[in-house]
């Protein structure tokens, strides 16, 4: 194989076939992806399916903690397991820009191969475009997904109650603060990584004890938690209070927040999730998070109440009560 | 809303979410895209299903007979047709550059779901990414999607048998020449336009009646129909012929390609499917698929025969018999 993407990788010709055969077929192999013509075929019992789908631009692609590929396999499997279902397959669209080392494709397809795995789907059908230098930066990713949701499942925001406990599965903001320093070159010694994870294993540990106390389920991606948390109460009667000292932020993290006058609960997360649960089981569901790696650092952070309906707000810890919208503006481009 | 495509359209926060509210819902208008929180979710009947995608790349977005948005839901509707599924729904993923206008963009999702509408397909979740100027080249679409096969349908290159016709739904390269023109701006005047259809329809009208006499479907785009043809016989015991004479090919086409050394057998189609069916009712084929305005220029093309297994060769006008290979090389880049 040639040592970089040429646009004859993308012509659908024979330089595609070996990328093909050579490349993508090496890392997902599994004999859907190796029978397949132009589409993947599987069995599917009756019931109820989820559908997703993710495009993934992030700069720079290697990152502590993860790279492109790995999240985009992890993005999408996350927004497959927080609408409650299993997931099953994914497929995998690659726009490159020419010039690209294989050397990177490879690793990236290698990663994307073994996050596959942990999570328990397979990569089943695929496509490869190659735009000429300059018409693309580097590499995206667009992975789509499917799942099974089981026979009485459903989750909405709708379901939430006065009284609900919002928990979230760890510490905020920790992929946009990796990206950050990834991308911004500071002066500045630090450990943090990417959060990117694939929490379909914790998700199916809970489910598998409370599903029935789970009203909703979310992952704080782009945005944050503050935006996801508006997305959860918008336009309904109830609202939700977190509360400052509850929320989960590594002392590094928020120190380089600090000096940057950025906002943990706006940076994006790529290995967390928020879930809105019956009160009464809360501590038991906390407890199952906490046994599992992706959950170390679960939190109780606030409720559902009934003050200020459709929005969210912080108690301080000066005491006092603030709004906390939607992101507005961007935070951080190209974060995922 | 702004005129342009910012960053901020990309952040996941409020613009992504106005965007979201009053460009994709207002033409993708359903339940489980309205819905949709993660992922669309949908009831589902036991049986088996195929899954595909495709990113789109293509330049001009905008071309004679068609957009890049038009080609996205064909093209992705059509893999799934030609796998004998019936397409049900798709996803978008939008990469845009910033600066682009909400103008051409709000064109390119108009006739997305005007194209899904045709096809009885509905767009059911989405994802919209923005990168800097100068990260894209103006707008990328990822399509994917799932459709469900019938009970006992199933092709397969494996299933050809000597003697089997070949089949093709209409003249071949239209859509290849068309861009090339745009792409090029020669001093020609032509009224070449893209093939760019969705074919669920023409290809549900021949299952319905002669299923089980078809062994294999494809739609010949990148690469043409010489490359799809090498697909189907590769590494087979089988080899398929065709005769020059009578491949259908527009006297325009045919003479640009003339001009400019290029060989329609490996110019792109966006409409245009090639079937191997049983050679006992090809001609009935035939006469459903010229009824279907996709298919008024069907005709057969060639037959499966044990000379030159795992070859594609021609018959020439001039009497002798010619390898026709897969496509080496980029004939012509971002086709698609």
């Amino acid at each position: 194989m040639k040592d970089i993407i040429t646009l004859a990788h993308g012509s659908g010709g024979k330089l595609t076939h070996n990328l093909i055969s050579e490349l993508f077929h090496k890392y997902f192999s599994n004999d859907l992806l190796l029978e397949s013509g132009d589409a993947a075929v599987f069995d599917i019992d009756k019931g109820r399916m989820a559908f997703t789908t993710d495009s993934y631009v992030i700069t720079p692609i290697f990152f502590k903690g993860g790279n492109i590929g790995k999240l985009a396999v992890c993005g999408t499997v996350n927004d497959l397991a927080v609408s409650g279902a299993k997931p099953l397959y994914l497929s995998c669209g690659f726009i490159l820009e020419e010039g690209f080392p294989v050397k990177e494709l490879e690793e990236i397809v290698k990663s994307m191969a073994e996050t596959a795995l942990e999570a328990g789907v397979a990569i089943v059908t695929g496509d490869t475009k190659v735009v000429q230098k300059g018409g693309a930066d580097r590499l995206f990713i667009n992975t789509s997904g499917v799942g099974v949701i089981a026979d009485g499942i459903s989750y909405s925001p709708s379901k939430i109650q006065e009284g609900d406990k919002i928990i979230i599965s760890g510490t905020m903001g920790d992929h946009g603060t990796a990206i950050l320093l990834e991308r911004e070159k500071f002066q500045v010694q630090s450990s943090i990584q990417s959060d990117c994870a694939p929490l379909s294993g914790m998700i199916d540990a809970v489910l598998k004890k409370f599903g029935s106390a789970v009203r909703v389920m979310r992952d704080p991606t782009r945005g944050g938690v503050a935006t996801t948390l508006n997305e959860l109460v918008k336009d309904r009667s109830i609202g939700i209070r977190i509360s400052e000292d509850e929320l989960p932020v590594k002392d590094e993290v928020k120190g380089i927040c600090e000096m940057l006058g950025l906002e943990p609960l706006y940076m994006a997360n790529e290995g967390k999730i928020l879930l809105a649960v019956d009160s009464e089981v809360c501590e038991e569901i906390l407890k199952i998070m906490k046994e599992h790696p992706y959950g170390r650092d679960a939190a109780v952070i606030g409720e559902a109440v009934k003050d200020y309906p459709g929005k969210v707000f912080m108690h301080t810890l000066t005491g006092g009560n603030r709004i906390i919208d939607m992101l507005v503006g961007d935070q951080l481009p190209r974060i995922c």
